[in-house]
């Protein structure tokens, strides 16, 4: 069946159309009168570069990769073709080349209309974009960005074991750390009001803050390369968060409208206003909030554009598997915005069901239940539907540690169980992942709607996270600065 | 005859001494009183661990490489054993870590001892060693040595045609002319006192500039890549070279004796002298040429340092090989410190074997001569020497041009060429590059000779370069600034 291998046809007239988006987005900046945020346009106009390279070149490079034995077969699939593996390189690569030539339109003096700024004064804030010493951090992220590629590329071609490449991530980020020490970052928190009688308003972390920001790298990269194996679920949850990280961005930027959100309909008694004229969003006029969550927009766009097109040819059924490059970029790309930008808690809320799905995991991952190589769910080739997959108790029989574990995990039907019927012991169970949690709560399903159901999650996770963030955090926070 | 797959033993005794060694410098700029130039400590520091490093984990990780199908056969040796290849990866990773890691002590106000420039002025020219903003060059340089080290393991992975990668190199020097562009870079050069009267004393290149800057990278690194093919000659080359800029650089540093240059020896009526306390050697007091030595001491100790290292394990015979992309990352390194330190004219002298080499290689390069896909000399398995390959026009007979380019070639017997008997046009020539031109001069020899004649020749280079770059220089260029 040699239709798996045929890559997805790409409209051409997308190509022409979207061409000339991104061409008039990047020419945008340079003509007169130069629009109030110049460098975003030219962003928007890399990120549809992004997007159409994606879509072109993913599949033309597909034969490279399988000729140089990058190549896998779909486990869920009934055909035995080779599938090109780790075209999240091709991803990757591209991501970083266009976050590079857009350091001009960020960081020049001519491209990024300050030519104008003396001429003539705006209404309102003043946005100049990023300060000139932004750019090494600017920079400093790309290094972390291009060393979790190479990363993710080694551990494709080396296939590194599971435990020992946890602390990968911890390496991609020392870049980040070292340029956040010589530029010497605030290394402190504010802390929760409930909190504050013991430790004060802000607490500085110290050398703990550095080790809080590589595990937000690890964290971020490893949750999302553990919540794998179906076609598109790695791409798909990493378009979602990117999308959730963006919207939150938009809330801090200058519009030049006003809106509120009108938080008394959730009973709070209370609304957040904001808009108005260059009144910077949720910003409330603080310069310094608005350059970091342009940062992090400058960042997100481009990524939302490769994940875009790299989606639509890992779709069911896939031209092409991410590998582990994908997650390990994706993931050190949100660690690397909610560490400049300040946002880490934020983006915590964005992984939530990567939280679940970790949480659920520990017993497989830490060895207290055994782990077979893949915990992907089990694919049907008669009935075309995906079976939640188990591991069995074959060596010896379960702890008791790991008996109380799995009937707790069991009560809210995250894991089915099945007993010995001799000895009534534990002896299988359905493996830790969320995706097997799906499959028991939602019965049997093809693959295309298993990853429906983890994108729809997500989103759900993503909008909990925003009525959270923007809701609930008030009454442990006072004002809306973190 | 496993012999050539046993790792080359490193004694023990060396990794502790070295190591203890290599913790004093690095402690050093901690201690009171601070050393003038506490991050020169902290470099020398990192390179002997970078040395360290080279000498342990190269041998170590070679099994790895074979295994990921990264080897290949010594094509001048009797047996068929595979040899790791594309082992420049571990050196080009060692590398980029410590110059990461190395980061706060440069660039970190704690870390480079000015916490004591308030307390102790000192004599002479104060050093505050960087500016702050030189950071984004570091990084930036940074940024174009990963990038050239994941394409080089592009280019051994997927195997990437000679005429495709040419231009590779320049995709690698990006960051380098974005950040050079953001940061206002100068893009004049001062124009030889013979040609001012056209061009006046300085010339403003403007985007010719940045051309310049990426063909130098493409050079710096297609040129050792192509003078490859024997053990050590990858590595033998960017050792000599680097040594050279390194004594280059050390010209500038503030050393706290005197010494002078003997020019009058030369005949030039002309003494240059230097030094004196702080007086910052042929700096002449600049503190921005002693910025600038100083930044390209800092890439280039700890090259030296991997260099050394791999150099050792890739030494006839070789037991592991360096793949393309020790030569890339090497390559990148010296047109990094030529471009960032503005001394790339002299650079270039420090390549006059290279240039020999590439220009030599031209009519093979570019099609006029045939081209087979190896070049390195013939090894005769009986008398254990190597002798000049041949490329034979077999296909079709010389054009005109070929002709004359060969005769010419041929005169100072760069080439030797076989007649055809019957048409008395050439048959066959010698393959166009610098080793076959050694053993046609110095008679077929053993492998190991013909790199120490290839490293006797680039360490004669380097001492003509000196004489041409401090004795001739003065009659075109005044003062010593370039």
């Amino acid at each position: 069946m040699a239709q798996a291998l045929r890559p997805r046809p790409v409209p051409r007239v997308l190509l022409l159309s979207l061409l000339a988006v991104a061409c008039w987005f990047l020419l945008r900046p340079l003509l007169d009168p130069a629009p109030p945020l110049p460098a975003l346009h030219a962003s928007l106009g890399l990120s549809i570069l992004a997007l159409l390279g994606a879509l072109y070149l993913v599949p033309s490079l597909g034969p490279a990769f399988v000729h140089a034995n990058l190549k896998g077969r779909d486990l869920l699939k009934t055909y035995d073709d080779p599938i090109p593996e780790s075209l999240g390189l091709v991803c990757a690569a591209l991501y970083i080349l266009l976050l590079i030539l857009f350091i001009p339109f960020a960081f020049s003096d001519f491209l990024n209309g300050q030519r104008n700024a003396a001429k003539k004064p705006r209404e309102g804030l003043v946005i100049n974009e990023f300060p000139h010493h932004q750019l090494s951090l600017y920079l400093s992220s790309l290094l972390s960005l291009l060393m979790a590629t190479m990363l993710g590329f080694l551990d494709d071609v080396f296939d590194i074991r599971w435990r020992h490449k946890l602390p990968i991530p911890i390496i991609a980020s020392i870049p980040l750390l070292m340029v956040y020490y010589s530029e010497r970052g605030a290394t402190d928190v504010v802390v929760p009001i409930p909190l504050r009688w013991l430790l004060g308003s802000l607490l500085n972390l110290g050398p703990l803050y550095y080790v809080y920001m590589s595990l937000l790298s690890t964290f971020c990269t490893n949750s999302i390369n553990i919540l794998a194996g179906i076609n598109g679920s790695e791409v798909g949850q990493a378009l979602v968060i990117a999308l959730s990280v963006i919207l939150n961005d938009l809330l801090y930027l200058p519009w030049p409208i006003g809106f509120r959100i009108p938080l008394h309909l959730l009973g709070r008694g209370r609304e957040v206003d904001f808009g108005g004229v260059w009144s910077a969003g949720m910003a409330y006029g603080s310069a310094v909030l608005v350059e970091r969550h342009l940062f992090s927009l400058y960042f997100m766009l481009p990524l939302v554009g490769v994940c875009a097109g790299f989606m639509y040819h890992n779709w069911y059924p896939a031209r092409v598997f991410p590998g582990d490059t994908l997650c390990y970029v994706t993931g050190m790309a949100f660690a690397v915005v909610g560490i400049q930008a300040h946002f880490s808690k934020t983006l915590l809320l964005f992984f939530l069901p990567q939280i679940f799905n970790f949480v659920l995991s520990c017993p497989q991952l830490f060895g207290l239940v055994p782990c077979p190589r893949h915990r992907v769910p089990r694919f049907d080739a008669e009935t075309g539907l995906l079976y939640p997959s188990t591991a069995s108790f074959k060596e010896h029989a379960p702890s008791r540690l790991a008996t109380v574990v799995l009937r707790v995990l069991a009560a809210p039907r995250f894991v089915r169980l099945t007993a010995d019927p001799k000895t009534s012991e534990i002896a299988e169970t359905t493996n830790l992942t969320i995706l097997n949690a799906f499959l028991l709560r939602f019965g049997p399903m093809r693959e295309d709607s298993l990853v429906k159901v983890l994108i729809a999650t997500q989103v759900a996770g993503s909008v909990f996270a925003f009525v959270v963030r923007y809701g609930l955090a008030g009454l442990v926070y006072d004002g809306n600065r973190r």
